[in-house]
């Protein structure tokens, strides 16, 4: 039972954006300091920028932010927005399904309903509290190439 | 957000069997129904098996039947029991994660919260609902080999 990569990475880089309330964040930095890919990066920060959760700005100086403060970004609405699908087992894709007890199968409702729990939950929180929870706002982001090259 | 495919054929041979009231069911009786690989099912039929959801006799005449009524098993005592692991994201495997936020990051606190949502949705139901809901009772098993032979 996992989420995708996509969703992990997307949370990852709205927490950066929601500690770092200090201008704007860049690919390489986000890149740098998680220690992760830029081409994943650039493909997630594309889609988040689609979906409205950030604002980028091109250009030399240009980077990104939150596109509202963090208590206003839901993470049920995140992980809605960067899951590719929530097929839970086979019958759930119409288009790929071979299992021959679909049309009499109590399974699928019941699983929509768990899955419904796990959305529910994820509803009742933002990013606000992502980042206040754990105490990651008094422990300010850093990326390692400025403390480097401070 | 899947479920892996180990889980789901457990269901499924769960499923057959709590259909499948009259005498014992084998290994090829339920790969030719599905149209899975007899390998897979092996596995799945062992754990389930090991785990006390089933009971195996071998032999010419052998085969495996529940170990007790569809009503007695818990579907999320099933999925936890198949589910090679829970790990929603990097953060919960302590021995690969490599998230350099994991210290002072709330969400993990929150998916786990979200995952129980899920766990316990699924505690409400047995392995009755699941054949009953559908009508999955009212359409009795038929091997396809049975049909062709007879």
């Amino acid at each position: 039972m996992q989420l995708t990569q996509y969703t992990d990475y997307s949370l990852r880089v709205l927490i950066h954006l929601a500690k770092r309330a200090d201008g704007l964040a860049t690919v390489p930095e986000i890149a740098e300091f998680y220690g992760i890919s830029r081409n994943h990066l650039v493909k997630v920060i594309h889609n988040l920028a689609a979906k409205g959760f950030i604002l980028t700005t091109r250009g030399r100086n240009g980077g990104m932010k939150l596109s509202r403060p963090p208590s206003k970004i839901i993470l049920g609405d995140v992980i809605r927005n960067t899951e590719s699908n929530f097929d839970i087992a086979e019958c759930f894709n119409t288009a790929s399904n071979c299992c021959v007890i679909t049309p009499n199968c109590g399974l699928r409702s019941i699983f929509r309903e768990a899955q419904m729990g796990f959305i529910k939950a994820m509803d009742k929180y933002t990013l606000a509290d992502v980042v206040t929870r754990g105490g990651l706002l008094n422990n300010p982001v850093r990326p390692p190439f400025a403390s480097r090259s401070g």
